[in-house]
């Protein structure tokens, strides 16, 4: 497969568009990246979604809307859904169409629109991505499933609540710089403890807030950019994707995303590099206590220990493996289908050293992680300057 | 990219599987494929599927759910969606995923489960692949917009309703041989001519039922199967996608197919075809005025002349242009995300001479069409012996 390159990408701020259309969030996000790539029509569009099927006003084949919002009657476009990890595997599926050769130029979008839905329809939407049968059908939310993990994550390993508490810290402090968030606001290790509890232990600056947003990249074949020209060439240097099961009792371990490990070394094969070598790290902090697991299953520390890279502040900025670096889920928001391309245009921006205030010092290797479900299906990429 | 095969399928009967869960329905039809092809894990699996996000007891995250079913915990997994285009367009990037070197083996399934789901629930799902703000948000179901475009049809060209007749025929008779075709029952002309109005000018049988039903098939690449083996060697000689606006209103020409003529012409280009060397068409007989649409706009005759395939007899099993050879949608059933991989199996049977009593004597090469709304994604996939 040639090697594939990020040529441009756009996203829309994450926030309740009350006045705003899906496809024209989408549209946004779609054109910006075209724009910003210097290209005016691509081969395929690639949509990313996980609910507009669902409540009032429901749209299906949003590929064929998207792109004819877009001016672009006519082109291929479909849609990739895999709960929240919808926008990894959308991501993915244009990387294939690029490296495969057939096609030259795909432009993948992620896009949501949650805020003007009802929130029972909301909750009752995501809860979709848990199994229908065994889970939804008795009544846990998606948050009260991460509670069960959680709980017993602090039962086996001893951690407390507050040990949690640097994930949001630092999130809201990343968030706070980044005009796209829609939590800009810092918080305090105080702010965390104190925060109400949503579904105990998680409290509400454990949890992620939804939103509406779109985000999208232009993916080329690499050998079309000079290195060296105007920003660093951006490389998908791994691509990973794994499935578990979707009910969280039928995993053979609660407390690991067997996923996650396998779509991570997945990735990390394929780019020739381990843990060690990543700059930073998108992670998916739909909760703390998944920023904590995705730690663990990837490698950048041992089983039981997330809690402990925050504690020792590594996922600072400054810190040797910075996390959620324009505010990740937690702060820069979860419009759920739309996540998994908001985090590969941020490992992007950081590559192309365009992340405004939110900037690393010179980074060269950047992962993201994508989960749909509490770990069902994960996609795991690494992209680098090459 | 490297040339495709079709090495496997599998499929359930079309109908009202009332003591089925989607996923089993799913399971079953990808096992048999994986059984058919000897095989017993895929690299990555495919899903397509349009409705089970909508109505009581909605599934997202299909890919992973089915993965574990079928004991393929762990598996690459997603679902893609193009309303009723979503089996041919997870067809497509199977094709794809193997024709890139990526994966050596994919497994696509299309499943779909209805008729559990009550029908006004079902009419406005479907409506969603129609545009939710200029048509579904007024009321037209799927049907009345097919009226309008069969009703303007005729006051074009001037055909009556029974000149239609011929497409209903054909499929029903066809069907009447598949055992896994919903409708086992043939029709005559007196019969279509009776049939009960339901959105004047189109009656009961201009239309297709829906169905629960699963479909899939193995895809690997060619160099691995030997020609002259056990049965012939089906590849995927040429592979067209494009789309057009969602809504009717807003397409340059009511009565033109133009994502089914660019999709077929990229299609006919990478086969190094034309329309005179298609054996057989599985076509998207959603409605009889389609069959006459996707003929004209595919180049099997001019413009406004489809029914006149039909009366002419070139449409039947003996004809020179043999459709719906194992009942169609119209007959075989629409279980609408399965459809497109129904077709890609049929297609296969043929070229395998697996069609059983609808065998067609010795076709080397056929063509399937698959379209998501009205028209506006449509997928075209050439199969031949190599």
């Amino acid at each position: 497969m040639r090697e594939v390159a990020v040529l441009g990408a756009g996203q829309t701020p994450v926030g309740e568009h009350w006045d705003r259309t899906l496809v024209s969030l989408a549209g946004e996000a779609a054109l910006e990246a075209l724009r910003d790539a210097g290209l005016d029509r691509p081969d395929v569009l690639i949509v990313s979604n996980m609910l507009s099927g669902v409540g009032p006003g429901s749209q299906l084949n949003l590929g064929a809307q998207i792109a004819d919002w877009c001016g672009l009657k006519g082109v291929e476009a479909f849609k990739i859904e895999a709960a929240c990890g919808s926008g990894g595997a959308a991501f993915r599926a244009g990387v294939h169409a690029v490296g495969s050769g057939l096609v030259d130029l795909a432009l993948v979008v992620g896009v949501e629109k949650m805020t003007q839905t009802p929130s029972t329809v909301t909750t009752a939407g995501l809860a979709t991505a848990a199994d229908a049968d065994t889970e939804a059908a008795h009544g846990p939310s998606f948050i009260a499933l991460n509670a069960l993990i959680m709980r017993r994550y602090q039962h086996e390993y001893g951690w407390k609540h507050e040990d949690f508490g640097a994930f949001s810290v630092n999130a809201h402090a990343n968030g706070a710089l980044n005009p796209y968030a829609r939590l800009q606001q810092p918080i305090t290790h105080e702010d965390y403890r104190e925060a109400r509890m949503v579904c105990e232990p998680i409290n509400l600056l454990d949890s992620s807030p939804i939103g509406d947003g779109a985000a999208a990249v232009i993916l080329v074949p690499a050998e079309r950019l000079v290195p060296g020209g105007g920003r660093p060439r951006v490389v998908v240097a791994g691509s990973g994707a794994a499935t578990d099961s979707l009910a969280v009792h039928d995993r053979r371990d609660l407390l690991w995303l067997a996923a996650a490990e396998r779509s991570a070394r997945q990735a990390f094969a394929q780019a020739g590099v381990g843990p060690d070598e990543i700059d930073f790290f998108e992670l998916h902090d739909a909760f703390s206590i998944m920023a904590a697991l995705s730690l663990e299953a990837c490698g950048f520390t041992e089983r039981g220990q997330g809690p402990r890279l925050g504690l020792e502040g590594a996922i600072l900025p400054s810190g040797r493996l910075p996390i959620a670096t324009q505010g990740g889920l937690k702060a820069r928001g979860h419009p759920v289908g739309a996540t998994g391309v908001y985090q590969i245009v941020e490992v992007a921006r950081q590559l192309w050293g365009a992340a405004g205030d939110n900037q690393l010092p010179e980074p060269r290797v950047g992962m993201a992680q994508n989960i749909g479900g509490s770990g069902a299906t994960i996609l795991t990429h690494i992209l680098r300057i090459s």
